[in-house]
């Protein structure tokens, strides 16, 4: 059986997972997950891109949100709101811009309670994926702690991911991204093991400068990709010169590269011998060709579960 | 004004307190709270004792439980129970059986966030307070852990507190209590003020052995209350060899010591001059006196508010 490799930020590669379910067996499936915008709050340790793809894949995930849990409820956060009266100059408990709903803390609550037991990051999304009857492999990218921090432009400082992405809703322009922890953590064997013994790897449509740089930015993972270049697939998150969801096209801009599939190409070119594009952007198709990459041109926004077959289907042929 | 403390297990002190404020000024109160039933669930810092003194006192706590909010909902731990089926041999991480309810989440998300930045369960205490609009100064016995450790007799393992008053229910018997840490631990300079510079001390009806031991084996405690004997006043737990809420009675008789008011005054006569007690137990006045104690007789049991205030003024009188 083929066995598929996909390199996922959050809501983009989740969907596309649940995609490729509807045409390859789940089980010969591996999300190597960022885990760049992981953070800890309350003291607890939350992984976003992991509970978005694990929801998404359980079908627990709240459709219009994106994130978190359908039927979700908000009793935790609503009442966490008197602390912030009496907390002190320069603190920063009880933040209440992070939403965590009641049946979502039950996750962070046994991550947060296996990670201080010893297990790794990975058992311990192997173990949550399990319990929501998650049939795919879902591995972290690294189990030491690596943190996405954003320089913003306006306020001259450096946050984490959390801040920039949840706290400023992703509106404010950024002057660069950094992986606080990069060069001390490994990628997991798990996900060295799909990279090298995949047949197919392929890269979601995440954000190329915050889902996959991160993990890229782990020693040997473009090595590794580089390598196998033509089973290397990439889907790009732009389209239409926009992105689907989050802050891609702009934040693309504001580092210095173009908010186009153009732009994606000479990111991934090194690692990818294809992009997979959606029709609006075919007349690019000789730019993209020239930085080196092959186009497969496929409506790729999954608006239906059609459209998401197809493109799994075209993505996984073009790597054969 | 007088200044009176008053020294807190849970539930009894807390209803204590209450009476008290029906008669004394609020401001003018100061609880010294157990924190060796403390515990870390879910990498979450969470104080039974003061919390439930706090919302009491807040009006908030849930008049059935006597625990916990009231108006509360579990949603929460009821999406634990998934984690319990995918944790290896050996975790205890999941532990469906000890209940956060949702709201009650917001105050433990604030206390672990708090100590994480470095401030103390002195100040996170008294922030926690003002939160909930309690306007007696809530102080925790010890900024450092110190952890009530409890024998099983028909085990033969030691465990947490929690472990036997929560998982067991408190019912299986005790062959020992212990108090690590205490060593290594001291009394917080709050109680220490208050203990020494309160016009009266009152010992709340708390269980006398893992409530209000673990604040009297913190070194130098025994020695202040000793040293202002006169002035401090116990109020029993037991009543007609009873215990009120909880297993004092049983544990009393366990470890060796006599469950009724006369063995609460031999526990007490050291550091107390006064035991006040129930009426049905005032035939026994005789054998508190001959362990050294005066006996005051009030009805205890605080079944409606007048009882409480009456128990309040008697209590404060007794010790001026």
């Amino acid at each position: 059986m083929t066995t598929v490799s996909v390199v996922c930020g959050g809501v983009g590669a989740a969907r596309f997972l649940r995609a490729l379910a509807g045409i390859h067996p789940a089980e010969a499936t591996i999300g190597v997950v960022n885990t760049g915008d992981d953070t800890v709050m309350h003291g607890l340790s939350i992984s976003p891109d992991i509970d978005t793809i694990t929801y998404t894949l359980a079908g627990a995930i709240d459709p219009d949100r994106g994130w978190g849990l359908r039927e979700e409820t908000w009793r935790a956060m609503d009442a966490l709101g008197r602390f912030v009266a009496v907390r002190p100059c320069g603190s920063s408990a009880a933040p209440t811009w992070f939403n965590l709903g009641d049946q979502d803390l039950a996750t962070h609550f046994y991550r947060t309670a296996r990670l201080r037991e010893g297990a790794t990051l990975t058992e311990v999304t192997a173990e949550i994926a399990a319990a929501w009857g998650v049939p795919q492999q879902l591995v972290p990218m690294s189990n030491e702690r690596v943190t996405t921090m954003v320089t913003l432009l306006d306020e001259g400082i450096e946050v984490p991911f959390q801040e920039y992405f949840v706290h400023r809703h992703h509106s404010v322009p950024v002057a660069a991204v950094r992986f606080d922890g990069v060069n001390e953590a490994t990628l997991t064997p798990a996900a060295l093991a799909a990279f090298n013994e995949s047949e197919v790897v392929v890269i979601a449509p995440s954000n190329p400068l915050v889902s996959i740089a991160p993990i890229r930015a782990l020693a040997g993972v473009d090595a590794v990709l580089s390598a196998r270049r033509d089973s290397v697939v990439a889907i790009s998150p732009i389209v239409g010169g926009a992105a689907l969801k989050g802050p891609a096209d702009r934040m693309l801009e504001e580092l210095g590269h173009e908010a186009s599939v153009v732009g994606v190409a000479r990111l991934y070119t090194e690692i990818a011998a294809t992009l997979v594009i959606d029709p609006v952007d075919a007349h690019l198709s000789s730019a993209i060709e020239a930085a080196g990459m092959r186009v497969v041109v496929t409506p790729s926004v999954m608006s239906t579960a059609d459209i998401g077959h197809e493109l799994a289907r075209q993505t996984l042929a073009a790597a054969r």
